[in-house]
């Protein structure tokens, strides 16, 4: 199997393993995580303007890097735990996006879909 | 090509380009949207016990699938737009965090690794 | 004036004064800095079970109160920013709680309040 | 006794004891709906400009109102509960952050304090 998503499940519920820290992985306890590493994502933009965080320079967007693959480990961890296919959930979850936001009503708009009718 | 994250990743691409949102999804703003998704996650384990989370009926499975699928989508979204690429940055995020975590130290520990000196 | 709320609130205005701080503090930016503090507490909790979190050793309860600090200074300088006031805000919101949740249905209840009809 | 502050504290206990809700109200879970709360603030703001959230409309405003209330409920809970007197607290935490960033070289700055040295 070729999956570069498939592969890097295998390595972190392998390295869970080894370290017998399954027990820890409650999806409560995960999601506490998980937003945990989300917020040090947030934390290197606040102060920063939208324009700035389009620009980031080497070192800021390295540690980005890491803060994401953090919150990432954290996001497929919940789904092994709940047993959800987190592929299959995403491509279901757009095509409800694809109808609660049709294409031509929504261009070039930020308003939330409630608000079309 | 046949990954299922690069797929996902082209459909999303796709999907923003469709509707012109590229021009809200600044690194500042999507960091946003991506915390509150995942607190839509904590959201239902708030009032629930370890244990419950544990035991999710299908109906609470399906709504933290679609919530998981949300973080997810403005995950990949801000690993693009910062030209990140999420797997790599994974992958190495978890090189470190073998050094940091020996398995024979870490084993049946919640402490941090800072902890281990 | 001798309210502790407004002691405290003058104080953090005059800190942010003196550092000619409030050019960063649109609501934009207090609100990703007070989820950020608010995860700071998370952080604590995320491996401990319930009841170890009922049991904070003094060191811990010493970081945690510091962390609720953060959360409440970057909380005020929202209301502030915002022109709420906070005080008669939450006054406001538990008089639509009440309703919302009464007494004789709450009881010992973790139901969302829209599961009682 | 009248102090804003205690007179909130005291009429949010009430609340929960009507309820039987101190149950559910493990730190843990208070930080859990804590963060939920904040995001709900944040949520408000995601798309907006930094402009934009200085200028909000009444409607809106209120909105805002609403969840710095439930945020500052479960702030207020989870000191109750951790047994911390977040006045107190707070004080403190400034006492700290003036010597951390002292007025004359945090001056117009949003750099870090460790970025000072």
């Amino acid at each position: 199997m070729n999956d570069s998503l498939i592969n890097l499940i295998s390595r972190i519920n392998h390295f869970v393993d080894e370290r017998d820290w399954s027990q820890f992985h409650s999806p409560k306890n995960l999601a506490m995580a998980m937003i945990v590493e989300a917020a040090e994502v947030v934390e290197h933009f606040q102060w920063m303007t939208e324009k700035e965080t389009l620009e980031l320079n080497p070192e800021i967007k390295e540690k980005v890097g890491h803060e994401l693959a953090d919150t990432f480990v954290y996001l497929l961890r919940l789904a092994e735990v709940c047993g959800i296919d987190l592929i299959e959930a995403t491509q279901s979850k757009i095509d409800l996006n694809e109808k609660k936001y049709p294409a031509d009503k929504a261009r070039g708009s930020n308003a939330k879909y409630t608000a079309y009718d």
